[in-house]
């Protein structure tokens, strides 16, 4: 029998924990998770509000990672209380009922089934909980990761409950996401008189060569398991208002999604040989919000896709599209796979979910479970 | 014997005749002109005053056209007051005194010279004297060059008074113009996340593609008149302070200094070509302030070589540098060349020219009289 998802998720979503309040959600959850034999940590860093909680002994040590902070309800147009946890026409109506309450309600209630079934399960479950992944994302995962480490209690493998699914549940599994990096490129050149350029050097005309070099290819064509990397320049702002005078200096902002072909420091020296030749004299600022991860196919995987082939009825596709998720922290320390419940409506006015896909989710969270640690 | 042009320069610097103010400027003028038999017609277009002064029959007619209106003097640091037409240490001071009332004032004790010698000088002489050349040149030598038509007094050649020598007098006579156009294109794209570019349009890259085509080669190799034309990409601006969005639309200015291989039309083709091919969905727009223009050697460029050789001991440099005169809209109607002061005071502070200069450029400007109508 599996113990029922709906009570818990509405007791969540009655939780006002926009990122990075807190509103009682952690605790709603320990009340959940202490009966069932878990000893929780509350691990508060700045504002943010994190619980780790874990039980067992020994391997394997799977870990579930998830967040009950949420984004913002929204101006208007709510059909429902967004932190009221009704139930409307089978459909469990909140904030978070996709992302990710329910989610983190339903892996509790998979615990608790498990755990009903076989007292004696071999090995140690844990909750990584934050209250910080809607936002910065500094005070939350990554934190509670550098604690488990110290703690000597990183996991073996990982699940993270974002709604992955894209159109039935367990249709797709995220194995991988690709990375994101911004950069900011200021082209100096010297000012003067658009009559005489040869007195000046325009930083406009660099600037566009260097674009137009970095745009002109693909920068892969995509991996077995990634789409192509991409590379969109944003903003080219030079602010000059006189069209007789050549500016002393332009600037472009470009965003880079990369699959596992490329890094940080790979990207980096790409963007410096291409203005080294084209605009020498420059300032480039880059900053990484993620490096990509992938979990290639293995055990862990398998675990996984025979859970979904079993409780679902169909084979999941493993994808690595869409933006970034806290599992690229989980990645530099373990396998680390994302599953989670149909993400149609996550951050939409009206976010809600089918209770009966939410008790789905239970279910088949309850066998990543038992095909894990079994 | 030359009549002193001292007195009249002066006269003129009095009157405080910054764009569109006339102060009496052309009163004086015409109390000079009337004398030596000139019919003078006032001739006022919007805010400003024009004069159109004429005297003899048949031909040739040769115009003077020239301006008596100055720019501003500027916040500080003036020796003299630029509006006092003092004489110091031999120069002549004042906002002016180059460009172009010491011109102005030298023309017509020229014409005083010539007629005191020869009072039967054939052909006409013509003053197209315009209160408009350092402001929008809108309703000055365009407006008059108009009525001229109109009244079947077109010149058959003219000189420009503009302060054209750079050392020594005489040693420049400029024979034409480039040609300046200011372009604003605007690339229209399709907004989207910039994670997935696949499903939007990003007018960024085909904007900076078109312009790295457009300052991928020169214009021309410049022609045995003039320089290269050149292209200066002056501003590119999109403004999109979001890195995870494409931006809708993308915008560039750019300037050209053409010569005589183009014209606004051959140009506007071009601009058009490139960006049918790299970005179709596009808004241009052109603005001319002034096609280029060649006066080719003939009969009255040679007469002007005369003069200058016969009055200043040298060969000039025929050149068509620099930026735009008035003389681009008389070249529509006959030969034009410019011929003046030395102008490297020109509005500066403490603008002045050397009262010996001011009469040699009398001197020369009769000899050019006696050379075109002889």
């Amino acid at each position: 029998m599996t113990l029922d998802p709906l009570p818990l998720a509405q007791a969540l979503i009655r939780c006002r924990s926009v990122t990075p309040a807190d509103d009682g959600a952690l605790a709603v959850l320990e009340a959940a998770l202490a009966p069932l034999g878990f000893a929780c940590h509350r691990l508060r860093f700045g504002a943010v509000e994190n619980l780790f909680a874990i039980r067992g002994q020994g391997a394997p040590h799977l870990m579930f990672a998830g967040h009950t902070d949420v984004v913002p309800a929204g101006d208007a147009g709510w059909s429902v209380d967004p932190f009221g946890g009704e139930v409307r026409d089978g459909r469990l109506m909140g904030r978070g009922a996709t992302d990710m309450k329910g989610g983190v309600a339903a892996w509790v209630a998979a615990v608790a089934t498990v755990l009903d079934r076989r007292p004696g399960l071999p090995g140690m479950l844990s909750l990584l909980i934050t209250g910080d992944e809607e936002g910065p994302a500094v005070d939350g995962t990554v934190k509670v990761l550098g604690w488990l480490a110290a703690q000597d209690l990183v996991p073996d493998c990982c699940v993270v409950g974002e709604p992955t699914s894209k159109v039935a549940l367990g249709d797709t599994i995220k194995v991988g996401r690709r990375g994101s990096l911004n950069a900011a490129i200021t082209v100096h050149g010297t000012q003067g008189h658009s009559a005489y350029p040869q007195r000046a050097d325009n930083p406009v005309h660099r600037l566009v060569r260097a674009l137009a070099a970095l745009t002109a290819e693909p920068l892969d064509q995509g991996t077995a398991f990634f789409e192509p990397s991409t590379l969109q320049v944003t903003s080219v702002d030079v602010g000059n208002p006189a069209t007789n005078v050549i500016p002393p200096s332009a600037t472009a902002r470009l965003n880079i999604r990369f699959n596992d072909r490329h890094t940080e420091a790979s990207l980096t020296a790409l963007l410096r040989d291409v203005l080294a030749r084209e605009a020498p004299r420059h300032t480039l600022e880059v900053s990484c919000s993620g490096e990509s991860f992938l979990t290639r196919p293995g055990p862990f995987v398998a675990a996984l896709e025979r859970a979904v082939q079993a409780e679902c009825g169909l084979a999941p596709k493993l994808d690595t599209g869409g933006g970034t998720s806290d599992a690229r922290f989980i990645a530099r320390h373990c396998p680390v796979a994302e599953l989670g419940a149909v993400g149609a409506t996550m951050h939409q006015v009206d976010e809600s979910t089918p209770v009966a896909e939410l008790r789905a989710l239970a279910r088949l969270y309850a066998r990543v479970i038992e095909e894990v640690q079994g």
